[in-house]
């Protein structure tokens, strides 16, 4: 960075939306100050990286700050959190002047406006591509507790929120891969979408842990692997319906194949939806509670007594629940909040 | 990543301490879940990334870790906080094993159970450069409050804790660039340790806030430019005597001229000592309290009205505060918590 670095810290800093009331200190000192708020606060940390979790030019610059921020929120929303705070260490290569790093910057506002964060402090450095990572601070409701992934148990339904394979499929839409005749101009920017404006669900993380939900995760790593992680999380086996997945609209027109596009739903990743344990009697409540949000909840499995997860087909054939290749010669990004495994 | 990466993740979080007694949940969900500890929460992030802040080979990956953790925790104790939780994400080129990953997570394991951290959560992902971010948390102690960079007066003392200059100095000696005769063996070995293993003042910090401390912050930037910040905060300025700073042992043999010596110490950075302003009427029980605990406080300045920052020598010059240029042709690092500013 050069000696222009404070002046764009400054830019920066006046892009975000202010501080919240919890907030005793925020940006400019050594440290944030934050004062209590709830009974418990829930802590994550991700990173994207340039040319492992998106590509420049291609990756819009505003994206990569929306879907920094929305990623590591997402895991909140998994818990059932409120959204507190923000700090955000942006790594910048010398290719990028101040103005794109602040389109960065404008996309991370947007995303923090619209979900009630405070970003309340960071770090500028140099590096060789660009980076971000974020921390992120939720809260627990007073009165509720936050919802682990490590409470399923035998006989509970599982269920997602919204659609599976979008973000894989939006992929695919901005390498230009989709046949220019398969979809509509609608359907193409909301697969788009799902990659470029990815929605932390925060509502229906509140809705289902008050509807009972027993375990939650994000759909990050594609919903065989955060099955995975549930499943090994509460000692039961996850088996999941590949006819029941709910798909993004235009999917099956995108691959051609609707077997393809539930294979992709399967493990695409990405999505940020919703992964959630309820147990049997109150799936209807979470259905309708979350419906109520504007939302969606199906059912596309069950907890049962084992271990590990298992994808089915109609006629009772296992799908392996793999990451689609949706970047040739790409490899798989790593998954996301690894270290929390 | 490859497909080891849970492997390395699972390695990684079995080095660490084990969690403290506020952990509800740690490693291993979406989020980690503390509970409430101390009235309030001091929060920072901090980026170290390979060919900006250090050198591989060279730099030990041991020292890498135990850097990383230890120049964010530094923000904490510039604060007077209680260290609490550690945030770790760690980005890895395909150059580095799984053995020397783990080298990385040594050397922060190592500082984390110094200081009584616990690392409760952390990313793992590819990267073009060895990038280590660590997001920290620590705690306001009952009865005391945190101190701000913004508290100082005309007319306070401005203090360090320890000796400046001996990390641009373990520079010098890490890059082969100290005379061979000039120094003695055990002067190059602390010198490099001022790089290799700097330690965050927890101790000082919450000495010198119960001594009345109206101002900390910690001296990464170098002296004149972190005294410029916490003269900003508090509008005050800053008046330092260059012939006052306290020099590292071996750091005028090194340097081969005392001037220059003092130079390097008030612009070197990365010392990651405390500089505090305290009122007068209170030095001597601060020196006394941090004397107390085996280290030093010296008195290198004052407050007085007005702005800025100025280092004079003993003939009355000003000196020019800034950074030695201790690598030819590397840019020098950006401040370090650059958007807290």
């Amino acid at each position: 960075m050069s000696g222009g670095e404070f002046d764009l810290i400054a830019r920066l800093v006046e892009r975000m939306p202010p501080p919240g009331p919890q907030m005793r200190v925020a940006s400019g000192d050594d440290a944030a100050v934050t004062e209590p708020r709830g009974t418990a606060a829930a802590t994550t940390i991700d990173t994207i990286v340039e040319g492992v979790h998106f590509r420049l030019p291609g990756f819009p610059l505003e994206a990569v700050g929306r879907k920094a921020l929305a990623a590591a929120l997402s895991d909140l929303a998994a818990m059932g959190a409120d959204p507190g705070e923000a700090y955000v260490s942006l790594g910048a290569p010398e290719s990028l002047g101040e103005d794109e790093l602040l389109r960065v910057g404008d996309g991370m506002a947007e995303v923090a406006a619209r979900e009630g964060v405070t970003v309340a402090g960071g770090d500028v450095t140099r590096a060789p591509a660009l980076t971000l990572t974020v921390a992120c601070v939720g809260y627990e409701r007073r009165g509720t507790e936050l919802v682990t992934r490590a409470g399923a148990e035998p006989g509970d339904v599982l269920a997602v929120t919204g659609e599976l394979g979008g973000a894989a499929g939006g992929l695919l839409v901005l390498d230009g891969l989709d046949d220019e005749g398969a979809l509509r101009d609608r359907q193409r920017a909301v697969l788009a979408s799902r990659q470029l404006d990815p929605r932390p669900r925060f509502a229906a993380g509140r809705a289902l842990a008050d509807a009972g939900a027993r375990a939650m995760i994000d759909i990050s790593d594609g919903l065989g692997a955060d099955a995975g992680h549930l499943a090994r999380a509460s000692a039961v086996r996850a088996e999941i319906d590949l006819g029941a997945l709910p798909l993004g609209e235009g999917l099956v027109g995108l691959l051609g194949d609707e077997r393809r596009a539930r294979e992709l739903a399967a493990g695409g990743g990405e999505d940020f939806e919703l992964l959630a344990a309820i147990g049997h009697e109150r799936l209807e409540e979470a259905v309708t509670a979350v419906e109520g949000l504007g939302g969606r909840l199906t059912q596309v499995g069950r907890g049962v007594q084992g271990e590990g997860v298992s994808i089915r087909d109609a006629d009772g054939g296992e799908v392996e629940p793999r990451g689609f290749d949706h970047r040739p010669g790409r490899p798989r990004p790593g998954p996301r909040g690894g270290a929390h495994q």
